[in-house]
C-alpha cells in the first residue's frame, strides 16, 4: 500500500513521539514507509525529572541520556531521527531552524505529517511545535522558496494525543488500529527509562482508544481491535468513496 | 470496493438530496452501491415558492409535482427514494415515523449515511432531519429494539453542504471527487423545474469544491479533480494507514 | 428614517421586553415605528416571587397582576402588546401557537426582530421564546402557508441582554444608543412594581453599555453616549458602506 | 463537612450512575450525605445486549434484571434509587414525568447535582437527562410551583464522565479524589454483570483520572491520589477563597 | 455620506487586495473615500508559481512583477498602494514595520479597516497581517504613542474572504453589494496575469456572495443584487436604528 | 485558612491589578496571604491619556505618576508590587524578562496566580501578560530550570475580568465575594487619579457581579453579598467534596 511513500514526526521533545505516535511509526514502518523523526529538543529541562534528581547532573549529561533513549526507541520502531536541540522549557524555534525543517520536508516528501496538538495549556513548547511543523509545510510548497528543489505536495497533518485531551481541545476524529505492532510500542516506551511512571498510564491510553476504535467501526464488525491510536486530522480529506 | 454495499440519505425536502447529494448518489451507485433516500417532506410549504405563484394550486397539487420531480431525479442518479410525508415549514418527526426510519436502517444496513448539517438558523428542517437521521441510527443500533432483527453496525454519518455554510457552522473534512459523474448530477439538478434559478448556484458549488478539493491534495498530484462534493463527517474514521 | 416600519419583540415573560428591549422600543416608537410586544407568558410562576410571598394568592392573581404591569410599562414606552398565556416555568409552545405568531408576523411586516439569547442556563424559559421567534419568521417567509398573504421578508434578528451575558455565550455585536429615551425607559422599569430589586440592576446595565458603546465609536467622537441597550445580530447585514 | 447534607443523581439508564459517578456517591455517603439517584430508564433497549443475547427474553424481563443489578450497586454504594421507568432508546420525558422529578428536587433539596454531559453524538438519552435535570431544578426554584412548598436554592449541577469525551465536548473542569472509596466503586461496577467488558475499561478510566489529578495539584504536593472522577461543573462557583 | 472619509486595506501579500477587496475599494472610491493599500510583501516566493515557472527568475524580476501588477490593478481600483517589502513564506513583521503602520493609521486616520481572517491554517502570513493590522490600531490610538499626533478613533475592522473560509473559521456577518463595481473589479482581477487560475474562480465567488446577499435582505426586496463581496465585522457596530 | 500561604497578579499595565483583581488582593490579604503583583509596565504610553493632555509631559514623568499611583494602591490592599518596565502599546517580553517572572514564581511559590483574559482585541499586551504568566509558570515548575531550586507546584491560573468580557471570549466561573473589604478596594481604586472616569464604572461592575454571585448561591441562601469579583478559572480543580 506505501511503497516508496515515507512520513514525517515533528516531536517537541525526545520522548513525545515514542508515546504518542509510537504505533504509527511502527505500523507505517512495517508497512513500506521511510519514516522520518525531528526532534525539537530533548526535553532535558522540563521531562527529565528523574534525570536531575540523580546527583552530579549537567545539562549535556541529561541531553546524552536522553538522546540514547530516543535512539533506542527509535531503532525498536524502525524510524530515523534527526536532533534539531532548540532548547526546552522555553523552547524557541528561530528562523533558521524553521528553514531547516522546511529542508527535511523537501527531501522526505511525506505523505502524512504527524504533531502535537494545537493547544496545550500544560506545555507551550508543543503547540510551538505544531505550528512550526504546519509553517515548514506552508514554505515547502512554495514555488519560490529554493526554486529547483522538488516543492512538497498537500501532506495531510495530524495532531497525535496529548496528555491531557479535553484541555487541550483536541478531537481525536481518526482511530489507527496499531493491535499488531503494539510489542513493538511497548517495547519502545520501555526504553523511556527515565519516565516509568508513564509506561502503564500510555498502556492503558492505547487499550482505552482500542476499545473506543472498536465502538467506532461497530460492535458486530468482522475486526478486532485492542490497541489503538487517536489522532485529529486537521487537513481535510479528499476521497472517491465515503465507506 | 462496494460490492452489496449500499448507503442512505435522509432528506428534510424533496429536492434536498438532489443539490446536495447528488454527485455522491451516482458515484456510489456507479460503483455498485445500493443507493436509498428517504424524504421527510415534499418541502411543499417553504421550497416551492415558484409553484405556488401559479393559479389554482393546492397543497395536493404542489406536493404531487415535488414528488415527480424527485422521482425524476432518483432516476437519473440511480436512486429508490421513500416519501414520507410528514409536512414541512414546520417539519415535526413523531415517534412512530421516527421508527419507521429505524425500520429503514435495519432493511438497508447503510454503509454510511448523509443528511443535513447539525444547525441551519435559515431552516429548522433541516437540522432536525439530521437529529432523526442520528436518533434512528441509535436506535436502529439497539439490541433491544424489535429483538430477533439484524442491527445495525456504525456507519459513518456526513453532513452534506447546507446553503449558507458559514452561518450553519459547517465544516468541509472531506471533500468527493464527483468529476466523473456531473453529468449526471446535472441532469438530475435539472429535474427541478420549480427552482431553475438555483441551477447555476448548485453548478459554482461543485466548481468551488473542485478547486478546493485540488489544493487540498496539492497541486502537483496528477489527479485531476473539477468538480467536488463537501461534506461534514461527524463520526471518527478506524484506519489502517494515515496517508 | 422610518415612515412605516414596525418592530416586533418576542418575550418569553411579560417583564422581559421592559428589561432587555425598553430602549430600543422607545427610541423606534419615537422615530415613526409601530412597535409589537408579544409575551408567551406571564412569568407567573418563575419571574412572580415578590407576588407570591403575599399571602392568599392564585396563579389568576399572580397573572392580572402581571398583565397591568407589562400594559402600563407597554404604554410608557408606545407598544401594543399581546399575551399569549401560554404558562411558564416550563414554557411549552405548541404548533397551534406558533402558527399565532406566524399570523403577528404576516400582519406586522416587521424590519428587524428582538427576542432573547440562543442560550440561557438560567432559564430554559428564554432561548425556546427566541427559537419560536425564529421558527415563525421561517414559517412566515414561506409562500406555501396560508397562501395569498404577503410573505414577509428577511428581517434581522437580534438577541437581547440576557442575565448572565457569558454564561449565555451571548455576544454583543450592536450597541444601540438609549440616552435621549432613557426617561421612558426607566419609567417603563418602575412599572414592574414586583421585582423592585432589579431597577438599580439594569440602570447599571445601561450606563456600562453606555460606556462600552462610547468606547466602540472612539473617544475622540463627538457623539456623547450616556446610556446604551446592547444586542447580539444573529443574521448577516447587508450594506452599501461599511463605515 | 457535610451532615444533613444531601445529593441528586440523575442517570438515563440504570447503570449510568456506577459508571460515571459512583465514587461521588459513596465518597459522600461516606462523609454524611443523603444521597438519591433518579434512573430515567432502565436501558433496557439499547444498554442490555448481553441480556437480549439469551434466549426467551423479553422487555419485562430484561428490566427487572437490570432493577435488580441497580439496586445492589446503589446498596453498596450507599444511595437511595428510584425507577421513572420511562423507556429508552428513545428515552422520553413528559412534563408530568419532569415535573415528578421536581417533586424529587423539593424534597432531596440537594447540595449538588450530577447528570450526564450536554452533548453525546452517540446516545440522545443522555443529553435529554442532563436537560431535563436543569430544567426540574429551575422549575423547583420558582416560587410560584406548587407554592408553600420549599423551593430549592442554586446547587451546582456537574456533567459526569460520559464515554467519549472528547466527541461529547465534555471538558473536566474539577477532579474528585476517590482513592478511598475506589473498592466501593469495583464492587458496585461488579453487580453490573451484564456489561462485565466495561469493568476494566472504568477501572482504566479512574486510574488515568487519578493520574491527572494528582498532576493538577502538583507532582510535589503532600497528597497522594490513585483514583479519581472527572467533572464538568456547568454553573459558576462562588468562593471566599481562590486557593 | 462619506466626503472625506478614508479606507484602510492591511494586504499580506500583494494580490490579496484585489481578489478579496476589490469591490470595496472600487465603491468606496465612487462614493468619495481616499483608499490607501498597504501590502505588507509582493507574494514573491509562495503566490507566484507561475512567475517561477518561467527560465531564468530572480526574487527581484519577481517582486518587480508582482509590483507592476498590483499597480495596474490599484489604478483601476482607485487606490493609493504602499509596498512594505517585508518578505513572504514566512512573513515576518518587525516593530519598526509594525510602527510605519502606525504611521500610515495616523496619517489616513480610516473611517475602517480590511485585513485578512483571524485564522488561516493554509497560510500563516494572512492571520499575522490581520494581527498587525490590529496592533498597530490599537497603538494608533493610544495618546502616549507619538504626543502630539492626532490619534485615530475606533475603526471597524473587518475580515475579508479568506480562500477556503470554513477552515479559517470565518463568518461572514456582513455583505456588501458590489454590482455597480463589478466590472472594475474583474478588470482589476485580469491585471494579475500570474494568476489567472482564480479569475473565475473569484468570479464565481461574487456571484455566490451575490446570491445569498439577495436571501439575506429577502427574496422580494426592490434591490437586486447580483455581486457582493462578503466580510467579517469583528467589532461591535454602534447605531441609532436597528432597521 | 492560609497561613504561610502567597498569591501573585501579573498585571500588564501599572493599574491593571487595581481594577481587575484589588477585591481578591485586599481579602487574601487579610486572611494572612503575602501578596506579590508584578506589573509587566506602567501602561504609560495607552493608558495614561490623562496625564499625557497635560503641557511638558515626557514618557518619564509619566512612569513615575504611574508608578506612584500603583504604589499607593499595593499599600492600601496589602501588596508588594515590582516593576519590570517593559514598555507598552505594544508590551514585548523578553526571555530575559521571562526568567525573571520565573524567579518570581519560585521565590514566592504562589498558591495560585492572577492574570489577564486568554484574549482581549482591544488590548494586545492583556492576552500577552496572561501568556507569559502561564509560560513562566511552566518553567517554574521544570526540575531542569536552576537545578536546586525548589520547583512550584501546579498554582490554578486565574483570569481576572476584562473590560468587555463577551468580546474577550472570557467566561465567569468563579464568583469571589469581596464585600467585607470592598473599602479598601474602593480606596485604591481612587489613588488612580488619572483615571477618575473609570471609577464609578468598576463600582458599578463589583455591584453587578455582586448580585450574580448572591443568585449563583441562591436567593435563600443566608450569605449576604454585596460586592464580587468574578475570574475565569482555567485549571481544573482538585477537590474532596462537590458542594
Amino acid at each position: 500500500m506505501a511503497a516508496n511513500q515515507s512520513m514525517l514526526v515533528v516531536s517537541a521533545h525526545s520522548a513525545d513521539f515514542v508515546w504518542r505516535a509510537g504505533g504509527a511509526i511502527a505500523l507505517h514502518k512495517k508497512n513500506g514507509y521511510r519514516v522520518k523523526v525531528v526532534c525539537l529538543s530533548f526535553g532535558e529541562r522540563g521531562e527529565s525529572a528523574k534525570l536531575w534528581r540523580k546527583g552530579e547532573m549537567t545539562i549535556e549529561k541529561v541531553k546524552t541520556a536522553r538522546r540514547e533513549e530516543a535512539e533506542r526507541a527509535a531503532d525498536v520502531l524502525g524510524a530515523e531521527v534527526e536532533f534539531f536541540d532548540l532548547g526546552d522549557y522555553p523552547l524557541r524555534v528561530s528562523d533558521e531552524a524553521l528553514l531547516r525543517l522546511v529542508d527535511v520536508y523537501r527531501d522526505v516528501q511525506p505523505a502524512f505529517v504527524l504533531s502535537h496538538s494545537l493547544k496545550d495549556p500544560y506545555n507551550f513548547d508543543h503547540p510551538l511545535a505544531m505550528h512550526v511543523a504546519q509553517e515548514a509545510r506552508i514554505i515547502a510548497q512554495a514555488e519560490g522558496h529554493n526554486p529547483g528543489q522538488k516543492i512538497v505536495g498537500a501532506p495531510p497533518v495530524y495532531a497525535f494525543e496529548p496528555h491531557q485531551t479535553e484541555q487541550c481541545e483536541w478531537m481525536p476524529n481518526t482511530f489507527l488500529d496499531i493491535t499488531e505492532v503494539w510489542d513493538a510500542k511497548r517495547r519502545a516506551i520501555e526504553c523511556m527509562a527515565g519516565q516509568e511512571h508513564l509506561w502503564e498510564y500510555y498502556t492503558r491510553v492505547a487499550l482505552q482508544r482500542g476499545v473506543q476504535a472498536k465502538r467506532n467501526i461497530g460492535i458486530t464488525a468482522a475486526r478486532n481491535i485492542e490497541y489503538a491510536e487517536a489522532y485529529q486530522r486537521i487537513t481535510p480529506a479528499v476521497v472517491g468513496d465515503l465507506s
